[in-house]
C-alpha cells in the first residue's frame, strides 16, 4: 500500500523533503520498506516556481489536503505558533498522522497537541524539531526510555556554535563572527531568535519534556545568548583551558529541575568543547546508561529532511500510533518543580577592568570573601592603556545568586569601570 | 496488562536485568507505561545464590519457560552460539517475542534467526548486541532510515579501547596496559576475543548489515586485533597528532563493501580520537544526514541492562513486531560483493629499523616508489642502542596492496632489522 505524504510549507527543509520523496523512491522503499507517494505540497503562492516540484502538487487550500483520502501523512514545516498550531489541529480532525520540525509550537504547546493527537488514534512525529539529523527524540523517548535521566547538556544552535567556534578560535569579535556566519549562510539576516539563545530554549524545552516526563513551562526557562559576549573572555578562557558554548541544560536535583540556556566555559577536553562549527551534539546521562552523546548536523534541507523521512516511515508503519498510545512521556507528563537558576552551584569565569592601583584586587576579593565566593585562581593581565587592567578570576563552586549579588557590588565599586563579564563553567562530571 | 519476562543466563548482563526489573519497577512503570514483570530466570545451577533475585524464579529447564503463557518476551543473555541458537528457536516456536545481546550468534546467523522471527509474526530486539548503552541499533534501523550509509566507523570495543588509551598516554606498552585493564575489570582473564578484534567484527557484521541492508558474511571481515602493537609506534603517531584506536570500518564504494577491524591512527582533532577508556562511539555517514556519531559505554551491567530493558518495552507494546514485519533490513537482505582490503586507498604509517648507513634511505624509499607510494613525510629518528634507527614514514594515499608487496619487500632488505610495524590512517573527512 502506498503513503499518501503532503507537506504544509515548502521553505528549506520542505523543498529538501520534496525532492527525496521525489527523486529518491526507490532508494527508500528498498530501505525503509514503504512505498511514499508525495501527494500536495501546501503554499501560499502556488505560481511560484520551485524546483524539481511538480506544479500539480501544489495548492494553496488546506482543505485540498483534509478531504483527501490518499493522504495519510500530513508534514508541518510552516514554523511559528500560526497557522501551523491550527492546521495541525485540522490535520489530526481529519485522520490525519502528523510529523512537524517546530520546535516553536511545541515548545509552547507540545503537550496539548500530542494529547490530541492521541486522543484522534493518531500521533505527532517530532524527530527534526530538535538537533536535526540526530535521532535524539528517538533516543530519548525509546533507547533510554530504562532510563531515569540525570541530566541533559545540548550544544543545540548551529548558527550559535558556528559564531562561537569561530571566536573560540581566536581574532574574531562577536559581530566579525556572526557577519561571517551570515555571509556562510548559517545565520539569518535577522539572527534574533538564534543569537538570544530563544531557538535554543524552546528546543530545550523539548528535550527536556521527554527527559523527565514533564510538561515544560517554556517561559519560565532562564536564557542567556552569545550576543553579548566579548571575544577577550573566550581569548582568557581559552589561555585557561576551557572553550565557549552556547549549552541548553536540563538538569535535575533532588529539590527540583532546572532548565537554562547560556555560554558556559567547558575544558577542551571535553567532548562538547569539540563540537564545532554548525554541528549539534546532546549529552545524556541517565541513570543506567551514564552518559551518552549524540552528534551530528542540527540544522539545513537534507539532514533535516532525512529526520522527517524517518518520522514519515513511523507514521506509515504505525510504530508512531504506538508511542503514542504508550508512552507517558508525551502525553501523561506530570508537572514539574523548577529550580532558580540562583540556586544552582557552579565555577564561574569573572573579568572586571579594575583600577590598576594597591589595594584594588583586595577590595574585590573581599566581595567575593562576603558572598561566600572562593577563588580557585586569579590572574592579573596587563593593561592595554590606561589605569585600568583586566582582573580574571576563577571561583571554585558557588551559588550562582551569590555570584549575581556579588557582581552587582563589584560593579559598583569606585575602582571598577564597567559591568564584570561573567561565564558559568560547565564541569564534565559534575 | 503486564508483561511476563523471561532471561536466558544470568551474568553480569542478567543480573543488571533482573535487579531493575525487580526493584525499579515503578520508575519502570512511570516511564515507558508497561508494567514488567520478571517470572522466570534460567540458570545452570539452581543452588548457586543469586544477589537479589529469589530462588523461586530459578529454573534449569527451559520448557518451564516454553509452556508458562504469563511469559511473553524472552531475553537470551548466555552469549556465544550453542545453546543460545537453539533456546532462541525454542522461544520463538513456543510464540514468544526475543531479546537478546548476542553479537556473536547474529554475526553468524542474524538474518536466518530474523527471518524466523518475522515468519513467527514475533521479533528479536538486539539493541544491547552493539555499543551496549549506545541506541545505534535505532539508529540504523529507524532515525537514519531515509539515509544511504556511506560508511560507518565504530570503536566498539571497550577493552581494547581501554588498552589503547593507555597506550597513547604514552609509557605502557601493550602487555603493562592489559594488565591493568585486567586489574579494572575492564578485560577478562582470557582476552583473545577482545585483543584479537574478533568482538569488534561480530559487532561490525551486525552493524553493516544493518548499515547497508546486505546478509554479511562474518567470517570475511579482514580482522586485525590490537596485540602486536608497540607502545613506540603510539608515540610516533602521537607527535605526528595521530591517536591510535581499533575501528571496526563498513565503508561503501561504488565497487564494494569494505568491511575491516584493524588498529588505525586519527588525527587527535577528530572526535573519535578522544574516545577515552572503556567508552564506546560510532561515526555514521548518511547520503542525507551527512556525519553523526553515537557515543556512550558499550558494555556494563546497568548500562547495558538499560538497552535490554528498552528493548523488552518495544517488544511489549508491539513496536519491535512492527519493524520486523516492515524493515527489508532484517529479513530481506541483499547478498554484498566484499571489497578486499588490499584494494583500499589509504595513508599508512610505517617504521622499520634500519642500518644506519649511508644509502639506507634510498633503498628503502626505493622499494616504496617501485610500489607506487609516496612518501607525505619521512624522520630518522635517534639510535638508542646499536647500528640500527627507527625510520618512520607516513606515506599519501596509497593502495593497501601495494603496501602489502612493498613492507614484505623492505622486510627482506638485508639493512632493515626485524618486521616493519604499519599502522593505517583514518582521515576525517576521506
Amino acid at each position: 500500500m502506498k503513503t499518501g505524504v503532503a507537506l504544509l510549507g515548502c521553505g528549506t527543509v520542505g523543498a529538501a523533503v520534496a525532492q527525496m520523496l521525489l527523486n529518491e523512491k526507490e532508494h527508500l522503499l528498498r530501505r525503509t520498506g514503504q512505498s511514499l507517494e508525495l501527494r500536495r505540497v501546501l503554499v501560499r503562492d502556488i505560481h511560484k516556481r520551485r524546483d524539481g516540484i511538480p506544479k500539480s502538487l501544489l495548492t494553496a487550500a488546506p482543505a485540498d489536503i483534509w478531504r483527501d483520502e490518499s493522504i495519510h501523512v500530513v508534514v508541518e514545516l510552516i514554523g511559528g505558533l500560526e497557522p501551523a498550531q491550527s492546521l495541525i489541529f485540522e490535520a489530526l480532525a481529519a485522520g490525519k498522522r502528523v510529523v512537524t520540525a517546530n520546535k516553536h509550537l511545541l515548545a509552547t504547546h507540545g503537550t496539548k497537541i500530542f494529547q490530541a493527537a492521541a486522543r484522534a488514534g493518531s500521533c505527532v512525529g517530532f524527530e527534526a524539531s530538535c538537533g536535526g539529523a540526530i535521532p535524539i527524540v528517538m533516543a530519548l523517548t525509546r533507547g533510554l526510555i530504562a532510563n531515569d535521566i540525570d541530566r541533559l547538556i545540548g550544544i543545540v544552535n548551529g548558527t550559535c556554535n558556528y559564531i562561537l567556534t569561530q571566536m573560540n578560535a581566536g581574532n574574531q569579535t562577536y559581530v566579525q563572527a556572526l557577519a561571517g556566519a551570515q555571509a556562510a549562510g548559517f545565520a539569518e539576516a535577522d539572527p534574533a531568535m538564534d543569537v538570544s539563545g530563544m531557538d535554543s530554549a524552546h528546543k530545550l524545552a523539548v528535550l527536556a519534556a521527554l527527559a523527565f516526563g514533564i510538561d515544560v513551562p517554556a517561559e519560565k526557562i532562564d536564557v542567556t545568548g552569545i550576543d553579548s559576549l566579548q571575544d577577550t573572555d573566550l581569548r582568557y578562557g581559552r589561555e585557561l583551558g576551557y572553550a565557549c558554548k552556547l549549552l541548553a541544560i536540563a538538569e535535575k536535583f533532588q529539590n527540583g529541575i532546572s532548565l537554562r540556556v547560556h555560554p558556559a566555559f567547558l575544558p577542551v577536553r571535553h567532548l562538547l568543547a569539540n563540537v564545532n562549527g554548525s554541528f549539534n551534539a546532546i549529552d545524556v546521562y541517565g541513570h543506567a546508561s551514564g552518559q551518552t552523546i549524540y552528534y551530528g548536523r542540527g540544522a539545513g534541507g537534507r539532514p533535516t529532511a532525512g529526520a522527517v523521512i524517518a518520522d514519515i516511515v513511523d507514521a506509515a508503519t504505525g510504530t508512531a500510533e504506538l508511542l503514542f498510545r504508550h508512552s507517558p512521556l508525551l502525553t501523561r507528563r506530570r508537572k514539574a518543580t523548577l529550580l532558580p537558576t540562583r540556586k544552582i552551584l557552579c565555577r564561574q569565569y569573572l573579568r572586571m577592568n579594575a583600577l590598576d592601583r594597591p589595594g584594588v584586587m583586595h577590595r574585590i576579593t573581599g566581595v567575593l570573601g562576603r558572598n561566600g565566593i572562593s577563588l580557585a585562581a586569579v590572574a592579573q593581565h596587563e593593561s592595554r592603556a590606561g589605569d585600568y587592567v583586566p582582573l580574571v578570576v576563577m571561583t571554585h563552586a558557588a551559588r550562582d545568586g551569590a555570584v549575581d549579588r556579588a557582581v552587582a557590588q563589584i560593579d559598583r565599586l569606585a575602582c571598577v569601570r564597567g559591568r564584570t563579564a561573567r561565564i558559568r563553567v560547565m564541569d564534565p562530571g559534575a
